[in-house]
């Protein structure tokens, strides 16, 4: 669907445009072709897999090539610069802002602009949550401003805001041990950091566990790695049979203050105010340009990150970079004349941190194709410096993913984990797609800034991100061009 | 100076006290004479280094009995749970503050109940100024909440605030080179982190350096290691004849967002408001206490660090932690029922972030008697683990520095370096007295956290900390009791 109709003048340029590139790209094409490299192998699908290495292999030179850009040459920190430009000139780009709706209209731009081809938005409906003015002032046993921040989803405090005694706890089994105390009071988590997965869910829950058992509000230490004071927010989910009591997060630091003096029998209290409040859903837009296949165009290898973000810091590192890497992974291939035979697509998804959203009626809208999808790949866990990718397929489609990545060995980046799951792109997975991410070793980094002010340019590392990007491109390009789409678990 | 004066109750219960505490010291001095440990040699003023040597080796046993206190045994984590009750209870402690006051009244106690001898509160006199409401917000290129600390002794902005476009700058070479374009602006200046001494200028002196060339008002990158957009204060410096202008400190993150808009040819203008004040000096107190010299009471080691602090976070790190293993160290020296041939004296300044103004006194007090001062010693840089003590004196004293840390190989804290000065102890090593401080390696971690809403209890590590008094109870307890006092440079 293209949603933003071009004028006529427009129509015309963009047919120059088109020409210019075209032939620009036939003939790179060409010349790629007559170095035998990326050359098409018989066709059939019955190949052995010596026949599928060897045409991998072939690819040696395309790999170095878009390394040498991506990396050393002419478009080294391109995305970097990108990035920062979007998010210095729009900010952080909650669901459902006016922020959020200024990136995706740049990024329509920007795309048209880079060249890319069927560039339009495809439209979702997606939640609307502002968290408003809120504070939180420690009473008892001192006077302390405490940073906090609402939790997305969450009911703002009603008016004059809630004082009550605190009830603190390291884990919901000292809750359910305690449940008879906590009538009345605000349940404060100190729960320990112990890995984002299992430790989320205090973030995730704590709002619904604390008032089942009579609080009247939660506070949850963020699920951060690491502190400077920083308050971390993100979604959290109430149930429907469950009273709704506003849930912020705060600082690792006054979680384990509050701890501290709970433990040695001071009496707690905090004056909790939330201005938060969730309006009707409203029209937004997942962006999606392509470079479209040579060969099979209906085929579709997928590259993607998601433009909303948390409304605090820039919403650089989740998931500007992730959002970023993907578009320059189009970038590097056009700009070196590459067309695969499949589909390369972009996808820029709204609202993943309201749980998806975006993708959700993406996956809704084009299912149907599903047998299509070659690869669906996201990155959404920052760029730092990566491995590998963390993949989930057939074991074919994993030994085929391996030797594409021996294509980045000369950037040590050659490893295959398992995994490879992301918000965005479980659907494709659980309809049996095989599914890519970016393996980040540094994800105790990511952690330092997930979902706070501090997630900026500051957090982003250019030559990293280059060679991220240089990953996703290499791989989203070879998949997208050898001769078979990846094997399915059902041997398709 | 004995400032608060006992009721008579207070007097009979300290006797009895006192009375207890010297039986029990006694006995256990007793026991340490007759094993042989911490002898006295003959008592010239002449002896061979190796002499020394053999008198400091035969504290082996003494510092083992330290460290094993400390470190493994009942005082593990002591200095760690008594700082966590302070800085819990009273908070940050600006110089001038009313928390500053109730911090130096329960120290005093804390003090006195320790068993500490001649506890004592000596006169000063403090600045005091505050921050007041403060805010700063982007106008253009869009509107973007800024967080920020105005720095100590910073003017606050006309009513209404100050609204002007940005110079913004690297250095104050660029300022130079700049300066026409600086009048009626806000010098934000983007110096690049160095490491601290070379960095913290720009801090010092940016207002006076943006005054000079007309700029209304100046910002200042904050001068930190790391940053998860946390604002870092600190002491700042008008000149006379320089008009004064507002100053505040930006995070990282906003002075590198404002360095690239600006780099792209934005117009950045910034609403700054700052209420800060200064009001006139008041009075405060160095806390002091001893354990008295048996032989040479007249003669000091001197142990300290600061109580006050910035006004935000809890002063933990700075210099929490420093006051904290300084009052350790009299108290592992007293429960192992020691004491020192000279008087062991440790001093908690007032106001060393205003300038070290409470030591300043303290010197002007006591420099008379500054030939029987053996060693001052602060801590003032955290205590992460250390890998030694830095320390300035003769290279005689030196020598015999290089002995008494040899004393802590079971800790592997054995490094004498250079340096040792500290804003508070600088007065005495100016007048020749040999002064001590504990090295910390990671002073590139300290500095995540100094002066920002991030010096908290969660910054401290109880282990570092008890490795920390046990090297600080050993040096100050072995100088103070060892036969002769360090030689200066003199040939004292």
């Amino acid at each position: 669907m293209f949603l933003i109709p071009f004028s006529q003048e427009e129509k015309k340029k963009l047919g120059t445009m088109k020409l210019f590139f075209f032939l620009f790209v036939g003939a790179v094409h060409l010349l790629s072709l007559g170095s035998g490299k990326a050359t098409n192998k018989n066709g059939t699908s019955q190949r052995t897999f010596q026949e599928i290495k060897e045409e991998i292999a072939s690819y040696e030179e395309v790999a170095k090539a878009i390394i040498n850009l991506a990396v050393y040459g002419k478009y080294q920190n391109r995305s970097y610069e990108r990035l920062g430009l979007l998010v210095d000139t729009v900010g952080p780009r909650l669901s459902g802002s006016k922020n959020l709706e200024k990136a995706i209209q740049i990024m329509y731009q920007n795309l048209q602009q880079d060249g890319l081809e069927d560039v339009h938005l495809e439209p979702v409906r997606i939640p609307h949550w502002e968290r408003g003015e809120e504070s939180a002032v420690m009473l008892q046993p001192r006077i302390h401003k405490m940073a906090i921040l609402g939790l997305g989803t969450s009911i703002g405090t009603p008016p004059g805001g809630i004082t009550a005694e605190v009830l603190v706890v390291t884990s919901f089994d000292e809750l359910q041990r305690r449940a008879s105390e906590a009538r009345g009071k605000i349940v404060v988590y100190n729960q320990p950091y112990t890995g984002y997965k299992t430790t989320v869910q205090y973030r995730m829950q704590g709002a619904v566990e604390a008032a089942k058992v009579g609080a009247v509000a939660s506070l949850i230490r963020s699920v951060a790695s690491f502190s400077i004071y920083s308050p971390h927010t993100g979604f959290q989910e109430y149930q429907d049979d469950v009273p709704k009591i506003p849930t912020a997060c705060i600082t690792v630091e006054d979680a384990e203050m509050i701890s501290r003096m709970a433990s040695r029998g001071d009496t707690v209290i905090i004056h909790l105010e939330m201005g938060a409040k969730t309006y009707p859903d409203t029209d937004s837009f997942n962006t999606v340009a392509e470079i479209t296949g040579s060969k099979y165009p209906d085929q579709v290898v997928l590259v993607s990150g998601h433009l909303d973000s948390w409304d605090v810091g820039q919403g650089a590192m989740d998931d500007g970079v992730g959002a970023f890497i993907s578009w320059e992974a189009l970038s590097l291939v056009k700009d070196l004349g590459l067309r695969p035979k499949r589909t390369l697509r972009l996808v820029l998804w709204a609202a993943e941190e309201q749980g998806g959203i975006g993708a959700s009626q993406y996956y809704e809208l084009h299912k149907a194709n599903a047998s299509r999808y070659s690869l669906v790949m996201e990155s959404d866990s920052g760029t730092f410096l990566p491995s590998g990718i963390q993949f989930t397929g057939s074991d074919k489609a994993r030994a085929i993913m391996k030797e594409i990545m021996s294509l980045l060995q000369p950037l040590n980046v050659t490893k295959v984990f398992s995994g490879g799951e992301g918000t965005d792109i479980n659907f494709w997975i659980q309809a049996g797609v095989p599914g890519a991410s970016l393996c980040d070793d540094d994800l105790y980094r990511y952690f330092f800034f997930h979902h706070s002010y501090g997630d900026t340019m500051t957090a982003i590392d250019p030559k990293q991100m280059n060679v991220a990007a240089a990953v996703w491109a290499v791989v989203s390009y070879v998949v997208a061009d050898i001769e078979e789409m990846l094997p399915r678990s059902e041997g398709e």
